[in-house]
């Protein structure tokens, strides 16, 4: 820890507990930020620039007072330094960046609540007794995936009653049921659950059954309340919560929760366009199996994102005759590159030997504001361009139309954009460069018997046409569950408002009312990859403990 | 790490590079000792005293060579050095406790073999395959608790093909099967299996079925093969290996291993002691569900070990009236004391902040030899005489028999020789004190009609009578499923052979046939409590891939 940022402490430290909102917010430089993850705002917040952080500040610093600051030193990542925080309520932990003696990024993160801490470690139980079921939970989590299961394992460690309904039969199934070939994009070190990390033998590449077992045994040993074949109906606002009607095994029951909280995915419903006529088999990505039952036959797959390449490859192995239709320019990224250049810094064996857990890794990243996000992604898509000139040129001459984003900024950017529009390539670009997938452009206009035609006029020999034109905004759900006002007044969820292809503005600094109250009160929206559901399932479910505590 | 125990190493080491034995030997004190767990001596064994020292060295060392010794500094659990070293086909860790400038004691053990280490961590698979199962296992391990699953764990990440056989419906059920109220005894801390550690929130003392949940689970992730309802029929020892006649779910099943490890606890069958006349209902301890379906009816326990209190116990809270028939003198100590006075130390939430973590916890236990074990375990159940006066002093008025073992060496002593004789108090000890549970002493020889007539002439009224009287020797298994001679050419297994009452000697130095070679080639013996199953499979998994890749 350098003599600078150690006087960075001490001043805002002392700034602070003089409740000197200007000489703290002077510590930061004129475009600083500073993100909040529910220690002082109660939400999830980036005040972008001086006057932001005074302001939020001005609202968040009363309440949190006092306020004590211990730094810890520099980050393994070597990229800022690492600091413990307590307010009234609770303790925390952040990470500061700095250039010229201020605060460039800031963050400060809730790790628990005074008085409500987990029950774990020093603080676990002698004897348990058996597992105590609730009658009435204060919380139900529609859709029990990653994300719903996360969630369900923080709120049983917090002590915050909650239900977790999933429709299909098993746990994991949301994995289970997918196409055969599917196997996780994202590397093992990215997709730890809490509090059970995987066995250090799991492949850096995990299949999708593995993790559906990894799943349904997790929801077990949690002890997670977790009903299965069942299905959210509807949900009615009523009085201080929700009125929800749910089919459990075919049989009616009606709940009574506090909060709603909608873990389906990170998206809507299976975007299928409408396309006149008949002929082919026509099937929704989602609902691919196994390439097998295709052998000899004529396919098209309809999209260039993850599912169309994996879908494409997986027929193409099992003998059919593959055509991939591209609608527009899609980031394409080996996943070998990715794995060197941009996991490896955070997740990685390297990583963990250099001290950067897992915990550190997802703070690390939590620290850099959604603003700066593309600047410092743009060089390292740069590199990985010179670096597979190869793959590119290959993919130019096979017609593919590829980019790094609309600023080149790469693929992660346009995951928190879009959740959309990249693939990571583990073999299925090679297999279009040399044109054993074919490649065609436009969209599917008509189907005309053993034919597709093409926006161009073309048409294309089709026994089978997979859409893997992906799903529509989680905001569906909401819609669909409670009503299309409630769905119209929470608007888009996902996205940053970038104003960039599918993600409009207004810029909000944060993912659009995911993990943070919504226009609807006590609705929550919970989603996205393993990570996310790790690390963002925490201070969602410390929002909900504040409440059932009435500390918020 | 001082100046003298750095020059040790250094003497030790140069001495070794030079292969002189006499010089290496002269570094130990006159009484000192060398425990090996595989890595010189390619078994388990403890040498006691230099000429011994010296003379196990004069086997190993020119097979082992060249070997290289690094010193990793004093032990989290400051009690000796740890250390790495390397041998020609391994690498290892030990442990050196010095006295005046020499060895006491070494502990070396290897970790893993040159060439093939686990494929985990740095070394994991990009990707893998659908789980390949073996036609024909090198391993058949029979019984899937515990022991059998973390030896089948060890074996799959070493990949030696291994096939677990459990007569049980579902694993865990050697532990769901069990009374309603058992818990385990031995705190959270000493009981992780191998690889997937509990989380943090597992309480100190486990239920049954908490346990046997984790165990199914821990089958499922680990992908084991693992056959469920089968029953091992016999085994016959043919030319380089075994012939198994099982029985699959009703069908029988030839096997064709080459070894064969049974890991059907750490005992033999239930003992039933031959009880003339009828009456009361009769059952084993392992038989034993729930005292629910004795309320109000009158029951007798025979035997004073962990099971006879607990049984005891939840017949009280059931409303049975019940007694306890003792046999003879019981260790008994309150589960609170052997917490911070006996596991704490390397068992705890404070041991693993001072940096002591499972497996160094498991090398500490390990290092100590079990020559010594009585004389340092002796103070401190001195200290939990004094401490728990009151108890003891209850005890006695009560009529209890109770002493800390014969020389007061205690709980651990008396479980490595016996496998019996002790309760961990979790309460069964004050109903005794205050009455609720009563006391009466001598054996049961014979029922007539509602009452079990006791040794002494005196006849008790029961309803029911509940034998805890334990089970034979683990060699049973080997007399009933191989042939009584391989049985009795095996001899006892467990135990140390101190001469104590149940462990007749002579002494061995290690445990009798666990873990080790026995005169049965090919034929092993794996069990023991949670620890044991994690620690000792280790071990007992190198010495089966050693012989797999024929480097033994």
């Amino acid at each position: 820890m350098t003599a600078v940022a150690q006087r960075w402490f001490e001043s805002f430290s002392a700034a602070m507990a003089r409740g000197d909102i200007p000489a703290a917010a002077d510590l930061f430089e004129p475009d600083g930020y500073w993100r909040d993850l529910v220690a002082f705002t109660g939400t999830l917040r980036t005040s972008e620039g001086r006057a932001a952080i005074r302001s939020a500040l001005d609202r968040a610093l009363a309440a949190a007072s006092p306020t004590t600051w211990t730094p810890m030193g520099e980050s393994p990542a070597r990229d800022g330094y690492l600091f413990r925080f307590e307010t009234r309520l609770g303790r925390g932990i952040g990470h500061l960046r700095m250039r010229e003696g201020r605060a460039w990024t800031l963050l400060t993160a809730l790790r628990e609540l005074k008085g409500h801490e987990e029950a774990a470690g020093p603080r676990r139980a002698r004897y348990v007794s058996d597992n105590p079921r609730t009658a009435e939970p204060y919380v139900v989590i529609v859709g029990g995936g990653q994300g719903g299961i996360a969630l369900g394992a923080r709120l049983k460690r917090l002590g915050v009653p909650a239900l977790i309904i999933e429709k299909n039969g098993r746990a994991g199934d949301s994995w289970r049921k997918r196409y055969q070939s599917l196997c996780l994009h994202d590397p093992v070190w990215y997709d730890h659950l809490p509090y059970i990390p995987f066995p250090d033998h799991w492949p850096v590449f995990s299949p999708k059954d593995k993790i559906a077992d990894w799943l349904e045994m997790y929801v077990r040993v949690m002890e997670l309340d977790y009903w299965t074949a069942t299905e959210c109906l509807n949900a009615r606002p009523v009085d201080g919560g929700w009125q929800l009607d749910v089919l459990r095994a075919g049989e009616p029951v009606t709940l009574h929760p506090t909060h709603l909280v909608l873990a389906t995915g990170m998206s809507g419903f299976p975007f299928l366009p409408a396309v006149k006529g008949s002929g082919p088999k026509v099937l929704h990505s989602s609902q691919f199996g196994d390439g097998a039952a295709y052998r000899g036959k004529k396919a098209l797959v309809v999209g260039s994102s993850t599912s169309a390449h994996d879908i494409a490859a997986d027929l193409h192995a099992n003998g059919a005759d593959v055509a991939l239709l591209q609608r527009s320019p899609t980031i394409v990224v080996r996943s070998e590159s990715l794995l060197e250049l941009a996991w490896g810094r955070l997740y990685s064996e390297a990583a963990l030997a250099a001290g950067i857990s897992t915990d550190i890794a997802d703070l690390t990243l939590a620290s850099v504001p959604f603003r700066e996000l593309p600047k410092l992604q743009k060089p390292l898509y740069d590199e990985i361009s010179r670096r597979d000139a190869d793959l590119y040129a290959g993919l130019a001459r096979a017609g593919f139309l590829h980019d790094m984003g609309e600023d080149g900024s790469g693929l992660h950017s346009i995951y928190l954009r879009r959740g959309a529009g990249y693939y990571i390539d583990v073999g299925a670009s090679q297999m279009i460069v040399d044109g054993r997938i074919k490649l065609r452009h436009g969209s599917v206009v008509a189907l005309d018997g053993g034919r597709a035609v093409l926006s161009g006029g073309d048409a294309l020999p089709a026994d089978v046409v997979v859409f893997a034109t992906g799903y529509g905004n989680m905001s569906e759900w909401a819609a669909k569950l409670i009503s299309p006002e409630v769905g119209e007044r929470v608007g888009p969820v996902w996205g940053l408002g970038s104003g960039t292809k599918n993600d409009p503005g207004p810029w909000e600094g944060e993912l659009r009312n995911m993990w943070k109250p919504t226009r609807q009160p006590n609705l929550w929206f919970h989603g996205g990859n393993l990570m996310q559901s790790r690390h963002y399932s925490l201070y969602l479910a410390l929002q909900l403990k504040m409440r059932q505590i009435g500390g918020h």
